[in-house]
């Protein structure tokens, strides 16, 4: 079970890679099995090229994250964020709760992300 | 699988029932096979009279409690919430972050709390 220093490391990891990476960089984040569940009762995405592929519409748009929670328990962390894109004509700020578990070596194997239509800002 | 507006109501019961219920009145909101697994990653209780255990030492101190973010997708609840208790001689501040499910009738099916003793403040 990783750590829960090596968990806060691969929550900030992935949120820079969010907000500034690739598709393949945020993929890359992640165990080459895991699953992406996004959101929660979704059917999951499995495995690095199929979750590259569903962040893959971050690459057009400018983005911010910023981490307003995290807790960490039994090997897996719970963290409230805000993820801020940026369009030419509107912002767009989605704030999720993210459950997510991770191997031995702080790669995630799965995440679900708690959110719905109302939880989402245009402005 | 219960709607949003059950799921956002059980939140609130539960967090009412912590707050100011006995400890039969907590496990209540809970479906009779029901499992607790707090903090997350610990030994689950399982059914109403071990749940009832679990939340027992509760009924000796005067208690709040506050919802702070609440996320609901896929019939699951994610909610940041803030428990104080207060003793006679100091107060207990833990603010977890609890994953819940739920049956058809809006009792929760399974809880788990994410914090660790780092999230804790005694004042």
């Amino acid at each position: 079970m990783p750590s829960p220093d090596q968990i806060r490391a691969a929550v900030l990891r992935y949120l820079a890679a969010v907000a500034g990476g690739s598709a393949s960089e945020i993929a890359a984040c992640y165990a080459p099995d895991a699953t992406v569940e996004d959101p929660a009762g979704s059917e999951p995405h499995r495995g690095r090229a199929a979750i590259a592929q569903f962040y893959s519409p971050l690459e057009a748009a400018a983005r911010e994250t910023k981490l307003l929670t995290l807790r960490i328990a039994g090997g897996a962390a719970v963290f409230h964020f805000l993820v801020r894109t940026k369009l030419p004509d509107q912002t767009v700020d989605v704030e999720p709760i993210d459950l997510m578990t991770f191997d031995s070596r702080g790669l995630i194997t799965s995440m679900r992300a708690f959110w719905s239509e109302s939880d989402v800002r245009v402005t």
